[in-house]
This record gives structure tokens, sequence and C-alpha cells, in this order.
């Protein structure tokens, strides 16, 4: 087992490197950066069907995907509808215990999709901010994702804070 | 270390417990299943305090949430505004390697309040759709929660399939 200050830093770069590839639309470095069942220690004959899934994926407003087929599969569904993307992270925490890192951070996305009618340089740009949780493992290749869960970060109107919990938007667990 | 089924086992109970003390209201059962930073081994003097936060919660549409302070804090206040809650989970997938596991889940949600005027027995019921990413961990006390995130699944209207990425509100990563 390695030093914990220098795990952190590990794993924090291995968080930046998925955002940089995610920005340059570099599908190959996205897809090498998540767990394939190997690194697990999956014994595909052991395992329910049901528990087979192993990485698993929410993106912002989306129900879970599992498995590389469908995780993969959205990273190029996005990628084809994307031309332009940028991440800001903020509030970037790292939590390493053994060979498992949790990190936490905000990523202020700005982001534009084709031009409609193709006779423009960029569709028009949509700021977002969303909240991410990825869970990485470490591997022989270094940290590799094993969950990612992003979700929109819903503002309350002004002067309604202290009191999330009553109004059926914020709610809980 | 234990055979792999009986850890799914294991940690499914652990989710499920989670759940059903969220829908008692049973906020000392919540708080016990949640990591406490030694059994994570953490050595604060070791930790930059930036990295200290160890446990993390992100409720629908909220930001994050990390340490137990801020978690448990969530938790009473969600509890405090909340008369009544069930939660019918599907979708349930575990994935253990190690001493770590990651559960998804899709939390069918129905929720009602307090009631608006102190008259009525119960506020109206509200019904959520949304998925949650549950990472637990390995203690001598069995498996606690390190990390919770769950998000509101966004529906998009009918005959608007295959192409999420592509109109601003499916963000990717």
């Amino acid at each position: 087992m390695s030093a914990p200050h220098l795990d952190v830093e590990q794993v924090e770069a291995a968080n930046t490197a998925f955002y940089e590839a995610m920005e340059r639309g570099d599908f190959e470095t996205v897809s090498s950066l998540w767990l394939v069942p190997a690194d697990l220690g999956v014994d595909e004959e052991y395992h329910d069907p049901a528990d087979t899934g192993v990485i698993s994926c929410v993106h912002p407003g989306w129900p879970v995907l599992t498995g590389r087929g469908e995780v993969l599969r959205s990273y190029a569904l996005i990628m084809a509808n994307t031309d332009y993307i940028q991440f800001f992270l903020t509030d970037v925490h790292v939590s390493v215990t053994g060979d498992t890192a949790v990190v936490t951070c905000t990523e202020n996305i700005l982001s534009g999709g084709p031009a409609p009618e193709g006779d423009e340089e960029l569709g028009p740009l949509v700021g977002q901010l969303v909240v991410a949780t990825n869970v990485f493992r470490r591997t022989g290749q270094g940290w590799k994702l094993w969950s990612h869960h992003a979700s929109p970060v819903l503002t309350e109107s002004e002067g309604d804070d202290g009191d999330a919990g009553d109004d059926g938007d914020g709610a809980p667990a």
C-alpha cells in the first residue's frame, strides 16, 4: 500500500484526466478510464447475472446505466451530440481507503450542441451546475472508475432556504 | 474475506435497513449506518483538512454534503419535515470488491410533509422517481455507508427518446 498523500494526488489526477478526456471528446481515453470486470476480480460463473453489472453511471437526470456496454454507449451518444464542453471543477474532495477512493466535486459545465441548421459554428452554449460522486478502484494500470453519479443542483428561490425538506422537491434519502 | 454471495446478501440487507430506518424516521439507526472516521482508518493528523470529509451525501437536487456533521444534520432536517415516507426499491444492483460495495437502485418514493394548517392528518402525498448510488464499506460492525448520491430521474416527453444528449437537459458526465 502506498502513502495516503500520494494516493490522494493520484486519484485527483485520474479524476481530472476523466473530465479532460470528456472535454476533448476522447472516447478511447474515457473508455480506458473505466474498470473492466477483471479489475474487480469478477468471476462471471460465480456471480448472479443481476450482480455482474459491475460499473455504473448516472448522468444528470438519467436513470442508472450498468455494465461497460450501456455506460460506454452513453458516452458515445453524448459525444456525438456535444460540439463543445468544458468542466470547471470546484469543491473537489477525495477520500481514499485501501484500494478504493470516493471523489465528490462540483462540475460547473459550459456546453454546446451542434449548430441547429448546420450553418453556424456552434449551437447555443448552456451552463449547468452539477454535482458528482466518482468511485475509483486501484488497479495495476492506475486508478479506474467504478461508479460515476452526476446530478443537477436545483436552486431554490431566494428566501426559501433552511426549509428544504418540506416542499417535495428536495426529497430525502 | 467471506464468500462473495454472502457479501452481496449482507450489503443488500444493509441497504434495505437504511431505507427502512428512513421510513420509520429512526434517526439513531440512520446515524449508526453511516461510517465514522475511525472505520476508514482516518488519521486526522495526517490528512489535509480538505480531505477529512470522509462521508458524503447528495440528496436529490442538493449540493454535496461532506462529513458526519453536515450529513446527519440534513437527515434530522428531512425527518422533521416529513410525516410520511415510503421507498419502493427496484433495480437493486450490488457490486462487491474486497471491503467495498457499490449499490445502485431506483427509489420509487411516496412522501408527505406535515399538514399545512395543522388540522389535517397528513400533508399532500408526492411521488418521486429517484435513482441512488450507495457506497458501503465493511467494518467490524457490518457494512456501513461511505457515500450516498440520489438524484431525480427527469422524464423526457414521449417520442423524444434516442437523442438525449443534444437538448441541454441530459447533460454529460
